[in-house]
């Protein structure tokens, strides 16, 4: 069993292995993974990350595919997340179409690597965080997110990156539009995919219609377009991300992000442990899980239940003789 | 200004504004929706509940409009929560789509209410949650909740119900098989509406080939045929339903499901309450910022980030007397 601390060391030393085994221990949630990263996260942030968002059918993964490909033309290294939805078949693993994008496997200047969205929401979103330090740390000039689908969570986790496109098609109905509202705020770049297809003036007049709508300081995104399936608008699109990730206004908004970020990463740590500590001490775990059952049960509210959990850990915690002896 | 108790004994005689207020006061989080839900948990679970999930423009909203009225017809009283993407525009009020299903406001048998997906996902979660056992102590037969997409938020979201709706249309392209593979596991009855389009039955094959890949011991979701806009197979949806929610079957799984909600709900008031606390008894807010600061800068890594947090915690408990002083 390699430490984490060694694991860590390989990492930063550039082998694959190395970098493949500290993922599946943050997936895992391990112990090992708190070590690499205690290790690791101070020597990340250099990376240019970008988050991946849109409709599914939108064509994200034929374009992620087509970014790797430019990308690896400018002598860039790149690293990939794909957060994929749980499956029942696979616990996960990659989609049909990101088949594609798998041919890019033999580049030792790539790597990729699919996570499923198995366990807790706030669990997914921060071990794509964690894993982005990972490739960060590990050398990778990019870092590209891709998301499947639009849902908050998606979202969430396509703004872990410092700069986020959303990927649009033309001709996708009524509800793509309510959609389009809530992305707005996140996006840094629109991708009109599919551009080949009838709407597409239709789609960027409509973005353009909200983006004026919105009373915001910061410049507004541009609006691309691509047929990622040819390659067409794909140079435009790897110039404008390239620019956008070293400008200024991008700088001062990473810095913003960064701090959300960090808040939300250090709260998830406090609160488990706090909660683990907090049941531990007191109920321990079966007296918490028949608390559990009355709260289900609805013998009791759900306010009164964590009263009754805190109320027994103090109650511990007061009587330290009485327990060590 | 009315306190919780008294506005929960309102809710409990069926105050139709009392319950708007109180699920405003849950959208807020304010101190005042604990103690409503202090009073009205307890009295909640009585309820059947159904939850309305999947891709965008597969009608869901059209098919909430006619479930409602079939409800109604039958002298079912309904709640609805329909869970919005935020919107720049609205803060997530009602989409285009939502406006043929207002109709029934004006009967006092039914409540809609919007929710939109501000702030953070496990909020928007418990705030549905809450709002769910609003409707259901305010005496609603069945609560109706509606979300927006099939990202893992919406899902999770669908999952506070005790019977899950998988609403799909024929011919939506690859990445649908994708969230096909991902909500078999939360599906208690597909619908298959537009089902007038191309590719019903194409769709319907798929579904059963998935599902006989699936090895689980649960009972096969039904697949159910709608043409929502035309109201065709509601009816017959709405038999399903029923039989579904006092099937002795779904009694088994709503107890599990209800004690996976109870024990989430219990850990992110806790979890909540320790943060607070912690935070509170140490650092203070300014300095958890300022840990924050560095932790954003890289500086330190969220874990010794973490361990400080709790070691200035722990330190204050352990000198009462110096801050009492």
């Amino acid at each position: 069993m390699q430490t984490g601390r060694e694991i860590a060391e390989r990492v930063l030393a550039g082998e694959v292995r190395a970098l493949a085994r500290a993922i599946s221990h943050v997936e895992d949630d391990r112990e090992t993974a708190v070590e690499v990263l205690r290790e690791l996260y101070p020597r990340a942030g250099r990376a240019a990350t970008i988050g991946v968002t849109g409709a599914p059918g939108a064509g994200k993964s034929s374009l992620v595919d087509r970014l790797i490909e430019a990308l690896r033309a400018r002598g860039r290294t790149v690293g990939v997340v794909a957060v994929d939805p749980s499956s029942a078949f696979s616990g996960g693993a990659i989609l049909g179409d990101r088949v594609r994008m798998m041919r890019h496997t033999s580049d030792p200047g790539v790597y990729i690597r699919s996570m499923a969205t198995r366990g807790f929401l706030g669990g997914l979103s921060r071990a794509t965080g964690d894993v982005i330090d990972l490739l960060d740390a590990s050398g990778k000039d990019v870092v590209i997110v891709e998301t499947v689908g639009v849902g908050q969570a998606e979202v969430d986790i396509a703004r872990l990156a410092d700069t986020v496109l959303v990927v649009l098609v033309p001709g996708m109905g009524d509800d793509i539009q309510a959609i389009k509202a809530g992305i707005l705020e996140i996006a840094d770049l629109f991708v009109i995919n599919k551009a080949d297809r009838d709407g597409a003036d239709k789609l960027e007049s409509e973005l353009r219609q909200m983006m004026a709508l919105v009373d915001d300081s910061r410049p507004r995104p541009a609006i691309l377009r691509t047929v990622a399936t040819r390659g067409d608008g794909v140079e435009e699109l790897v110039e404008a991300i390239l620019a956008q990730a070293s400008s200024a206004d991008t700088a001062a908004r990473r810095g913003e992000r960064a701090r959300a970020r960090a808040r939300g990463r250090l709260n998830d740590i406090l609160g488990r442990t706090l909660l683990r500590r907090t049941i531990e001490r007191g109920l321990g775990e079966a007296g918490f899980e028949r608390t559990v059952e009355r709260l289900a049960a609805r013998e009791i509210d759900p306010y009164t239940a964590a009263d009754e959990v805190l109320a027994a850990s103090r109650d511990a915690a007061a009587e330290p003789a009485r327990r060590e002896g």
